[in-house]
């Protein structure tokens, strides 16, 4: 899918179908994110791909905002180091990510976790690491639309020259 | 161009040819911000477009990590809120448009700017937001290679199930 296309149309997801993502599309999806562009290309990053579903129920017990990870296939959770740009850097590769599942007819949402040692435990992630996100990936459940979004209108949020000034 | 080849393939770019980017072309950059997904959709971002050659020599001058943003033709700043993800999701918006240009043969880079009050003088941003990137966007001077990427191996930076471990 055109990437135009991706980011027009791409939806949150979060109800997803019992069927399994080919391993192959698996490897699309993390190889998007360990080949995006970071910061002076320090790629302060890693990825977990979770797939075990007790591992995915656990996650999703802990997510308060995302507890349908627990019916998900796939899970990706993003670790980042602590230096300057890594919130940057993570969410981009996490764009990535999600624009390269939609162009493959997979849905995802980010699930963000703000300091759980309980997820650094039972992913055996160093304490020096935090996560950023843990992204549950699968095929949509129900039909998605074709794109109609609530977003702020383009005025709102684009100015030009100068913060404030409308179109020329 | 398709997603995954747009991911695969973009590199940053430093030096741009001196031809404009139709205005066509900069409504699909800033509608690929506009139209990306944040958290709780909240939308904590501003997009001014700066194509005013002074304004541009002046950021350049500014961004010691970006002198060439002197030489564009369009640079992007963006500018976010000071809420949780507004850095996350900021940060998403760029990615979707440095993707989108990148699809249309344009190359940019992400230069930071840390706070930097000179540069919401010259664009008369509010001192409550805070500048997270200026991206300056161009025709590559130079031919750009076919997405040879200098980036740490699969197996530093993916794990399966846990942190740490490598592919079953």
């Amino acid at each position: 899918m055109d990437v135009c296309e991706a980011v027009r149309t791409g939806l949150a997801v979060r109800t997803f179908q019992d069927k399994p993502i080919p391993s192959e599309v698996v490897h699309k999806i993390i190889e998007a994110a360990r080949l995006t562009g970071s910061s002076m290309n320090g790629q302060p990053w890693h990825f977990i791909v979770v797939q075990d579903r007790a591992q995915l129920r656990k996650l999703g017990a802990l997510a308060k905002t995302g507890p349908y990870i627990a019916q998900a296939l796939l899970a990706i959770v993003v670790v980042i180091d602590r230096t300057l740009y890594a919130v940057s850097d993570g969410s981009r590769a996490i764009q990535s990510m999600i624009l390269t599942a939609w162009s493959e007819g997979i849905g995802s949402n980010w699930v963000g976790f703000v300091e759980m040692p309980e997820v650094n435990k039972i992913l055996d992630i160093p304490a020096a690491l935090d996560v950023l996100a843990v992204v549950p990936f699968g095929y949509p459940a129900k039909a998605v639309g074709k794109g109609k979004k609530k977003r702020k209108a383009l005025s709102e949020v684009v100015y030009w020259e100068k913060f404030g000034e409308s179109a020329k």
